[in-house]
């Protein structure tokens, strides 16, 4: 079975989005993923088709009423093993072994928040995994929504041009990936850097080692305190900054 | 001048995508924010619009070539005092901070890289500000340029229905927010927590402070672990989870 995605959200039309677009896109149409974006609106018990309510205990902002998420939640997936994510700032941040985890597995329920935020007691009994893109607020949990699929999609078996599955051989230890450069040459009178141009690959390995230090250190030194075998962000990156290399050039047609 | 985004992408057809819906969209319409997506291959100078080379040193997959890209961005912030973004996990963490310089400026030229990257010798000639939005990889920078104007449209004067300048006062101090509750009172036999109807403010307040700190530890301890007045990721997590109160509620038309 493909990977499966259902989205919860107030906004069905932002989906695909730019999911049916060049790689993902021609995935979705040949049904290497599919995508299902539900209102939840649909599932409001009343004729005003009320979907949130006023916080207990007072502030500001509207809450996602639990009841009508619930029953959203339920149609969609009742009978299901898949994974039910609920993007919020408030959730573990999105890493990529999760988004591994992810693509490995059936399919993902997404709950897309707005407003406030969502009913504490719909979180507990259906089990949402609160998931974080980024410590940044956004106007809700569609952009996030996109975000994670794309990068799920990405590696799902045949979407991209190649096998993915070559690039974790290469991983060679979580750091941010070195400087890039191709032709010309000289590029207003600055010259690629000689060696990666001296044919000894010794020499560029080496030097690409110590720019990808260099770079994690000025960066993110987050990243170099953490230890590589714990599954923590470091080593992640290095796997994730290595899949890059594996994009395929995709032609755009005009 | 309203805040003006030029986004260099390879999939200029993926742009406005979410944000030309709700109320960024609605925004959009009425010219309090502009977007133009520029196709980099109209800069090519081959016949065959050839926008990328193999990497200089070797290895796998492709890189944006410099003369290409540098012509687009000069054609489109020649003398222009935008900042000049290229979305990449190798960038700096995007944060809540970031965001509010961006949308307290004049807008911003966003390069999308696709491939394996993009020729160090345009980010460094042409002033590229390299922002990651999370340690996760995406199939190229759209989807992260969408994100990330998506965070700063929220946030520019009158595209919210109301005002986000009182949310700072109310900023309490890094922690991720505590959990909501609405209506009605009796979920599937889970009440709301007794001290959130008490009507007793006080204990409100306290509840609430207990469980973001409960929280943060549990999901966040890095967060617990930053100088809330360094400007660090604690501060502007609150801050920003704060602001979530102030999105209003947006009825969906059917």
């Amino acid at each position: 079975m493909p990977f499966r995605a259902t989205v919860l959200t107030l906004y069905p039309e932002m989906f695909p989005g730019h999911l049916g677009v060049s790689l993902a896109g021609k995935a979705l149409e040949r049904g290497q993923w599919s995508i299902e974006a539900v209102q939840i609106r649909d599932f409001a018990g009343d004729k005003h088709r009320t979907v949130d309510d006023t916080p207990a205990g007072g502030g500001a902002g509207m809450v996602l009423k639990p009841d009508v998420l619930a029953r959203a939640i339920d149609h969609v997936s009742a009978d299901d093993e898949r994974p039910r994510l609920l993007m919020s700032p408030r959730g573990r941040p999105l890493t990529q072994a999760r988004v591994r985890e992810l693509a490995a597995g059936p399919g993902a329920v997404i709950v897309c928040g707005r407003f406030e935020g969502v009913d504490q007691r719909v979180i507990d009994t259906r089990n949402l995994e609160e998931v974080s893109i980024g410590d940044y607020i956004l106007s809700g949990g569609e952009p996030a929504a996109l975000v994670l699929l794309d990068a799920v999609v990405r590696i799902l078996p045949g979407v991209m041009g190649n096998d993915l599955s070559g690039v974790h051989e290469s991983f060679e230890g979580g750091l941010l990936e070195h400087p890039h450069y191709t032709r010309p040459q000289v590029f207003e009178g600055h010259e690629i850097p000689a060696v990666l141009t001296s044919g000894n690959h010794g020499a560029v390995a080496k030097w690409r080692a110590a720019e990808a230090r260099r770079l994690t250190a000025e960066r993110r030194p987050d990243l170099l305190e953490r230890d590589p075998k714990s599954g923590s962000r470091l080593s992640e990156e290095s796997r994730a900054n290595k899949d890059l290399e594996h994009d395929p050039v995709q032609p755009v047609k005009k």
